[in-house]
């Protein structure tokens, strides 16, 4: 049954519109995780399938074509499949009946080849599996962008002084190259570990209704006239043509309830979401108004607010957060799905799919989000400077209190900084001013010995140097 | 800009056709929670706040109507919302651009009182709290049809004795009244905790760009004249009025950040989908094939398999079981989200849409299924009696010892009973005809005796007065 | 056996020392909820039973006062119980083993009446259910004060003006004294929701083997001649007395699989911790180098660095922050619990023990913490008013435009602020005199009289009436 | 202060005595993972970064041997030092201080040298990373036992037929082999998850107090002379001898808040959670009462029920269940602590150390109980046998529909064996003979011809091969 008017009619009223997650609305990743995406994907398994046994002689080319080309999400009623996926708990019964139905108007001995010796999992598992590689190409092009633009911000700002913050205080001086130095490298960690699960974690699933494909066996006997010792062959090959087709890894096992490939996009995609969601915090912590050493990229109406005309919102972080927010909680759903029983689950495999394509989408949306926030971030080191001076020497007591150790010994070095800023901070005197004044320290250093001791600027260790380190390292 | 035509011949690319949501697909919670509805419902919100602040005087009565009248779903571009929300970070922004043009296009004076003095976020929440009474009074409804179906389940099976079952193994007799009236205790546990929520615990949203209604007061000032001595009546006036006008409570406090209603709504439905989760798990444990004591509802084309044509698979219960091993993950990241900085948080709000609306429509769902499993299962008391067959009067054991205990002691008498179990077992002899055996209890009882301690069958406990007391409590 | 000597010298390998959990280490709720703490609670759950049972007729007075006094964890080898706990999956197998090695000691007769038709899941769940009610008072006499102090701050600064911050940037003024009474109402909203928890929602666990009560039904036939047609009454009465002596609830049904109680601690616990968290994020906030508006409570020695001698960190809310960041999980895996199959679950049940105990400790520890915070925390209105002046007209923004808006339009209105604010902050001169020189405003208005609208500090709205409203709102 | 007389005396207050978690007590990971190692393994941090700064000639050897020696957490006061935390937010600043006193006592020149240049999370974390390689070590060993007790497993029950089973019923057959083969490929994934992070995942952590290594390189400075050029090579070589000294690998960058190693661990110990998991609940699946097709191994005592003499409960399953419904939401709490802000966060670390621990015990404790089960497992053809003969031919519809497909046609076969099976099943007869009797197969096959069709246990399809193919893959 082809998709038909009156659905037309009533799609808006059914619409994922994205009005609820804006960290993904309109990006590439959205249409490519779509309930369409998901319905093709499906009956991309379903064409590779046939062709797989068509390449193995089991099924005659010419059908094998026929159900590969009818095979097309747009002559499906999606809706439909949907709705009656209620009585199956999944939506393949119905798309085999309908694909089926498809094709035998027009080629009804074609018919008899659609999904043969199949079942329903096989499909799913296979379409998700597509679906999650199509997606996880679109995030890692997004990371890589963002590296990018991350190492050009480390170079460009590999000695850009700023306070440290521990625990919400300013603590000694960083630099803003080594903070984007630190965001690239967590990117590239989370390229990494989407890159290891495209690169033979994401399999086919070939396992028929129990895992010992007695089914995809018994129609090469009867179809090919494969033979109990040529069963073995057969099995690898069908599993080999099966995974060419599609362009995924061909599994040890069949994993309807060995669910690594899930558990290991769940991971993966949790990483890095959390990844961007540690960029997305420090941006905010930056941005504050009384902070204000970076500044979101600007476009014309971002970031406004419905009442406020004086505020540019940096939207793009708070998108980024949204998404590093939830993506943890549904992987870690995904994970317990683990816990599949017998040789299919009665539930567990069918709480996997939402929460996949939501992570998926999550993740993806925010990559893209973060490619712009990095492309266009401005960071501010006059404002950097600026902050730098509210703690001012204090920002060097670490210093002053190593220099100051050997001369005094370690404990009471470290009480004679704390006694001595307490005073600068409360007289607003320099500290190497007030150091030099302390008994403690009469005739043994000055207040013009101490005082390039006592600035900030030069205590920024080996930033740099880690800098260097960092960008040496190859991104993609 | 009205819903267009070349949308509509896109629409079916952005279906949330609930493809990969069985559990709800075509449920009545599933329109209740689309985009289109959550649209509507800040609609909703924006018409009864203008409404409101007429009724105060402060809105030409005439402009409030014309607000309210156009403040229609299908007068916007839902997926051009979505688009814009990105730039903003929510869909309001564009949404009060929207509806301003819309109105200005009937009546331009009107459209200077749309979202008067309000904020996005007052409008959203507002709108995800009409969203979620909608939907829960449907769960509740559902939940009541439920809880009735179960109240007859466990009258009529009062006396039905099966095995109860610990740690996997067949233990002592139940009856399936007990169960029955132990999954009804469940639901209606389930039901009081969204009635509570219910119950005053969805307040309106009313705190403007920073939750001191700054923005409200102003203008109620220039339009009405509201000054200073007035401004505390006026508050609790416009409070009171926009909630009789949604039919929401009044919070104490603004809420922005203070996200009570949110992390309660996330505690019931979880709870709920917990509830319906464990009579899924009930259910399937009792259909397996080798115990079959129970079977779900029949319907034509239900629980086929695409491969295996003998199954009848418990859809039903795998559905709700779907459902329940995805809402407390949802749930949880909703909690976290109450760790929401300042007066309007850069992304904890965000997070909490999807995530909310995915809660709602999976309880939702979950609720549906279970009333049409609960109204349509049938247990079957033969199969239990077999079952209980296979342990026989081991499962009894606990009662022997318990009398046996006073003439042995409660050691020895254990001892004694292992002993005799297991050689019932083996040798497959009656245990009552083995004990009499024993030379402890030589001249102490007999055979006959021991035979009525030894039926299972008349070893139910408490059951029978458990279903009676159970049952007396009052449903829906 | 007595807890020996050749244990005490391995007890620091063991020690639950805090060490990894600052948060509640050394509170009072760490030694409520210890190892130690729930086997006494275990034993007296048998203690009230056998008095129970003693007052029912059915065990002999004296009996019972043996059991009841000999039931002392440090009678007993609590690690042992622990190692024996492996074979049985529960560590009650083992405890009644050797409480009736114990009272056997003394008394062989009174042994026969150790957990006398009970079983495991009774005597654990009534002692959970103990447990947590002794943690949960200790939680809300600590929110009680922290609700106190928190009352007082709000009074003290209920016209405190500081900058509203949303996304992360200043947005429109309020009050220290909102934010406060904010605090405050989260509080007293999970206070609610413990106390609710309290109130009828904490039940001893009776059931027997499968929930049938047939063990304590045929032990009260044999000792104390209860007959069929007496069953009911004597049920009624056992949960009653049982009920009295541990000052739990009343179950309606033995809730073996049923988890009602714990799905609800969950829930009132994830609340505490994430309104708690609230607090935290919102202090850590305020206490930034920069913003400054709050200090912690000092102490000596409190908030110290290892490192850096000028350093005093927010230690406090830190500590409340990772609880909350810890709880909402740990209470989602509780919750997931409630799929336990059959009449006893083999591992849903066994989960919660853990899980539940942490979320006792990590809220108790939390709830200490944030009494400490309320009570001690200075605020600093001269810093709120600084920051304030960093945006200064700019935040009244929003009254601007409402008060120019009947004047130009409302869109007009908000193009002519959002571009007199953008020269006002280039050029650093006053919003007023900007906004005079703009031409749409010549003849209407004048630096003048638009000067008090630009002034912040009176632009609180309704505020002040808020926190009014909200005190007089009763705590505890 | 050494550990005293009077703290023994209050140990057993305080004692984790694993009464709650079964699991793990008492097996070699709890150790690995106690208050007590976690403290020796921050103190290992400690030497082992002493011993480096004297490889470089930054610290005298005497000095840095007389602090490594002195290390032993059986010097320090464990309870002390998790007291002090509550007032610096972790326990490093009080070891140093308590060390630091442990030194002096001896060597007072030796104590400057304690903790020289470093900060408290450059020790929290090298002593986490050291704690988990030494519990991962113990997981894998485990591990590898329980993959070679289900090697054996696979291989001997090749070709033992049993019923699979899918949504809860039976399905069509597999064998044991291929069950236990797919348990141990899980086993595998998990083991190669938690190598990869073994393999370069764990590093020391050597930041300073904001990630700039300042204060190391003042030290260097000032004790060794070393120099703006030459400090990049001591960077360098810092890093190196830390590492190597401890075992660890070699950072990037200093991970204060990038914490992909926990984020890793995280992911790899839920992983395996999982795969442990979902053997546990497919042996619980396979133990039941009515199925019977395995039993855990018996031990005196073990499984034994309070109540009921005649219960061996699958108590290994249970426990193994217990850690695998944990881990997921504790693993998703430390992911979600990515998203720690600034340079070191004021919270996210400090949740994440209770978290991790748990998650290594929990597994350890399951993967532990794995060895057992698998090495001691009993599989029972015979009952796999008897339960195959209750659906009996209907097992192998599949096949036959396969067969007589290209006869009928798809749809018209699997329509005659719907209505053959439902028939042969009310009446009890053969599915050949009821199938010979169609009219439709007429002259085309007879009862004889089917009735090798209908034989289930001819119907394994792959299952040997698949076995054959998953053994063929080395594990450990």
């Amino acid at each position: 049954m082809p998709y038909g008017d009156q659905e037309a009619g009533l799609a808006s009223d059914r619409l994922d519109s994205g009005l609820l997650s804006p960290v993904r609305a309109g990006t590439p990743v959205e249409a490519a995780t779509s309930d369409r995406a998901w319905l093709q994907a499906m009956l991309d398994a379903e064409a590779a399938l046939v062709r797989a046994q068509a390449a193995l002689g089991t099924v005659p080319p010419s059908a094998a074509e026929t159900v590969a080309r009818l095979a097309r999400a747009e002559r499906l009623d999606l809706r439909g499949l949907a709705l009656a996926a209620r009585e199956t708990a999944n939506p393949v019964v119905g798309l085999v009946q309908a694909l089926t139905r498809v094709v035998a108007a027009e080629d009804p001995a074609a018919a008899e080849f659609v999904h043969r010796g199949s079942t329903s999992q096989d499909i799913l598992d296979t379409g998700a599996m597509l679906v999650a590689r199509r997606a996880l190409l679109l995030v890692r092009a997004d990371l890589a962008r963002t590296a990018r633009a991350l190492a050009r911000l480390a170079g460009e700002h590999r000695d850009s002084v700023m306070p440290g913050r521990t625990l919400a205080l300013q603590a000694v001086p960083v630099t803003f190259g080594l903070k984007a130095a630190g965001w690239r490298e967590l990117v590239l960690d989370a390229d990494r570990r989407l890159a290891r699960v495209l690169d033979g974690g994401l399999p086919v699933s070939l396992g028929g209704a129990a895992g010992t494909l007695a089914g995809y066996l018994e129609y090469a006997r009867i179809d090919g006239g494969v033979d109990g010792p040529d069963a073995g062959e057969y099995l690898d090959r069908l599993v080999t043509e099966f995974a060419a087709r599609t362009g995924l890894a061909r599994p040890v096992l069949p994993w309807h309830t060995l669910r690594t490939p899930v558990a290991d996009l769940a991971a993966a995609l949790a990483f890095a979401a959390g990844a961007l969601g540690k960029i997305a915090v420090d941006v905010q912590s930056l941005a504050r108004t009384e902070v204000a050493e970076v500044t979101e990229p600007q476009a014309p109406g971002r970031g406004g607010s419905s009442a406020m005309p004086h505020k540019r919102n940096p939207v793009l972080s708070t998108l980024m957060r949204s998404a590093a927010l939830q993506v943890p909680a549904l992987a870690s759903a995904l994970t317990q799905c683990m816990l599949a029983e017998d040789e299919r689950s009665a539930g567990a495999w069918h709480a996997e799919w939402l929460l996949l394509r939501e992570c998926l989408r999550l993740v993806g949306g925010a990559a893209h989000t973060a490619a712009e926030l990095a492309e266009g971030l401005r960071a501010r080191p006059e404002r950097m400077r600026a902050n730098l001076a509210l703690t001012g020497s204090r920002m060097a007591s670490e210093r002053v209190a190593a220099v100051l150790a050997p001369l005094l010994g370690k404990a009471p070095a470290k009480q004679l900084l704390t006694r001595a800023t307490a005073l600068a901070e409360h007289t607003g005197r320099p500290l190497a001013e007030v150091l030099a004044e302390q008994p403690e320290l009469h005739g043994r250093t000055d207040a013009a010995g101490l005082a390039p001791l006592c600035d900030p600027e030069t205590y920024t260790g080996a930033a740099g140097l880690l800098v260097d380190r960092a960008l040496a390292e190859p991104g993609r």
